[in-house]
């Protein structure tokens, strides 16, 4: 029997082998264009279910995915080539919550939302929150090292990871980290699965460390005319001031114009300026008065705005949240992300604006900036009217190239996966590259779960 | 000309080689009572000098301890038969402070304290502090992923690292993670040095997040029966009052009473307890008017006291901080440093008691209890009067055992150095261990980076 039926006898309905069943799990969020093929989607309700597959795969040199929400943006769940597909949504308990830590147990096919619809009545959150939150899987989040708005405060996802059970390669279980912050013996492992976008084992289950939930919170919209001046308020308000800052997030005013064409945006300002700055805070009254001082009297802004009620914040949100949806209307869009240190920010986007200009003729309602700016993380966005693939190759290497010499991130938040990891060097050097290949070799010698993702094919 | 004349003719003044001068660098602040011995000590100015003496050791199988301020437990930083010893000391540059992030990039060599210094008068600190602080250095901290009071808000050291720049066994550079929290573009490489105790690379540069300094807080003070009742207080005023709690931790009754024999201490209060709480809080006085009503009515506590000059909150912290010193009067005393999960607390400390006083005839003033509470680490203290290293043997083969039983770690904050090593497994599953060989064994094939430590000696 060829080994993927024996897989089907063995496994039966949690093994899918018809093209109708596999088809939803051949592609994830991404741009990517190439070809999709699975041989077969296998759906455990354990890890040890986990470990007997992995284990009869790699003795029969079958390539694996593993697949969480499929909700990434860099095609690093996509089979293209006949893999089988390792879906980890059975898995999708929530085991102990522990309100003292505070931390959860979950199995890594919990949906990040329903996890904090758990969480909430404990006055509990996990703090890595993403707009896929509906779809996206813990596991997912932790492979990829998922950011969102709240990394600004508490990192990325692998700072929130207590405890980790991997399977490797060869069906190995792998328990690490006790569930305990404080555990010193020895290197640490978890780190190595955390963002390896599954090269390097399946993430099976995590403890995670949650945090309390803010209950009061302030919203303040700043209009500004320098990415200098935001971060100059950012900087005042959080070490000055001593207010906790929950987001500083940021839309060119072309995205605030492109976003005011679709949806219904109060204009908010009568003065005009180049960048819109939503910040949130935790509620303290008493340095909440000191600081809407400084705004109104020597914060370097045009002018600021603080939300009265939920409807106003919603109109704030808008202006940051909708550019992406705005954006499905101006036919093929590239997406980049990509982070630089906060001090390259100005000096960054005024060369990117000016390479978009020469280079590539663009005018000022073709590309459109906005993002995680108090992390130094961009959202750069690019409407391509024709050569789209040729164009959006030339941008990556103009752009990444741009990145490198200001030694920044190719990528801050959506990973490498298929569609970056040509550009790899980019970020990482040599050495580390070599390094990582050097990793796979001992985790993976057979090199079947997640073959081509993440490491350049050059290598 | 031999290895070590030839790397004292080449470093000159940088490579001390007289008994005087190297004995300083032999020993850190362990309990260590074996060998102590080494060929040379090298006092390296730049990544590029390690570089090239690493090389040069590689080549001629010559084995190295790294070394920062040797102010480590657990033997970490022990040369015991002829290792050179390579001293981070002159590397003390603080590189480039970034109150925007904020963060900060500074050589290995720079000593805690003196970083906090100069981080304040921006309104900013690293956590990680320590009762070291005065003596060791970042790059030791970020080896030994040093904790402290803070661990409890904001992790380990390692959760602070934002780029880290290794020098391998070989000599090899490694620059990692671009100071960038958002950067992701593959595997994390940077955590696999992190903790590792210097036998993966040597800790040259690092890129630390910062955190705005907590300008106003309160300290209380509880007198509680049980360790259930403590962690119940500790989950309401952070999780349903939402205070930031910036220390939870804890002395047993017999800790106290052993500091009032030293030191002058207050009785504080009328009624008797078990155990001594002090908790910090970050000022919100809306917060804490409601905090105050639960204490007083609610709260499962004895009794409680709020300190108001820092006269009092000096007298607070002695039932805390005083203890190590006090244990000193009473002869040779044997430490512990564990972490439990937090629901098997009291469990633990109750069997901990039980089996003293069953299998050790320890007395109620033999045995003592204190420490960071809040995330589960008990520092276990014995009074050993006679047969002392039989005797901690068996202690820790006993309380390690019990540890092992509850899933705990047998190092909370110390690491394993030399002088845990043995009961490694306690914490760590075999197939960890096998994992972190095989680590080792790429990353320096040659075994020359702090050879015998961390790893059992069986394997």
């Amino acid at each position: 029997m060829n080994p993927t039926h024996a897989l089907s006898a063995q496994w039966k309905k949690q093994f899918l082998t018809s093209e109708e069943e596999i088809t939803p799990y051949l592609k994830d969020w991404s741009e990517w264009k190439g070809n999709l093929k699975s041989n077969g989607v296998f759906l455990p309700r354990s890890t040890k279910e986990i470990s007997q597959f992995l284990k009869y795969c790699y003795t029969h040199h079958l390539k694996v995915v593993p697949s969480g929400g499929r909700t990434g943006l860099c095609g690093g769940a996509i089979a293209s080539s006949g893999e089988l597909i390792l879906s980890l949504e059975k898995m999708n308990h929530i085991l102990e919550i522990d309100p003292y830590t505070p931390s959860v147990t979950v199995e890594a096919g919990v949906i990040n939302q329903k996890l904090q619809e758990k969480l909430a009545p404990h006055f509990l959150e996990w703090t890595v929150d993403l707009p896929a939150r509906g779809s996206c899987q813990v596991g997912g989040n932790l492979a990829t090292n998922a950011g969102g708005i709240q990394a600004l405060n508490f990192g990325m996802a692998k700072r929130t990871v207590l405890g980790l059970e991997v399977v490797l390669a060869d069906g190995t279980i792998l328990e690490m980290g006790c569930g305990l912050e404080k555990n010193n013996t020895g290197p640490d492992l978890m780190n190595l699965f955390l963002g390896s976008e599954g090269i390097f084992g399946v993430i099976t289950k995590a403890t995670l460390k949650l945090q309390p939930l803010v209950q009061k919170s302030s919203l303040y919209l700043l209009l500004c005319n320098s990415v200098e001046d935001a971060l100059s308020v950012l900087k005042t308000v959080r070490n000055e001031f001593g207010l906790r800052v929950l987001a500083f997030e940021f839309s060119c005013k072309h995205s605030k114009e492109l976003v005011s064409q679709y949806f219904e945006v109060p204009s908010f300002f009568k003065e005009s300026g180049e960048y819109f700055i939503i910040l949130k805070t935790a509620q303290d009254l008493e340095k909440q008065t000191l600081f809407e001082e400084y705004l109104a009297e020597k914060a370097p802004i045009v002018s600021s705005l603080k939300a009265n009620s939920a409807k106003e914040e919603a109109s704030f949100w808008m202006i940051r949240e909708n550019v992406t949806e705005s954006l499905k209307n101006k036919g093929m869009v590239h997406k980049q992300d990509v982070t630089l240190k906060i001090s390259d920010l100005a000096g960054f986007i005024l060369e990117w604006k000016s390479l978009l200009k020469k280079d590539f003729n663009f005018s000022d309602t073709e590309s459109f900036v906005f993002g995680h700016v108090g992390d130094g993380n961009l959202h750069l966005n690019y409407c391509i009217a024709k050569d789209y693939i040729a164009t959006k190759d030339k941008i990556d290497q103009a752009v990444y190239a741009m990145v490198a010499r200001y030694q920044g991130s190719i990528s801050a938040e959506h990973g490498i996966g298929l569609l970056k990891k040509q550009h790899l060097s980019k970020t990482r050097s040599e050495e580390e590259i070599k390094l990582i290949q050097k990793l796979k070799n001992i985790l993976d010698s057979r090199n079947i779960l997640n073959p081509g993702k993440v490491l350049p094919d050059s290598i």
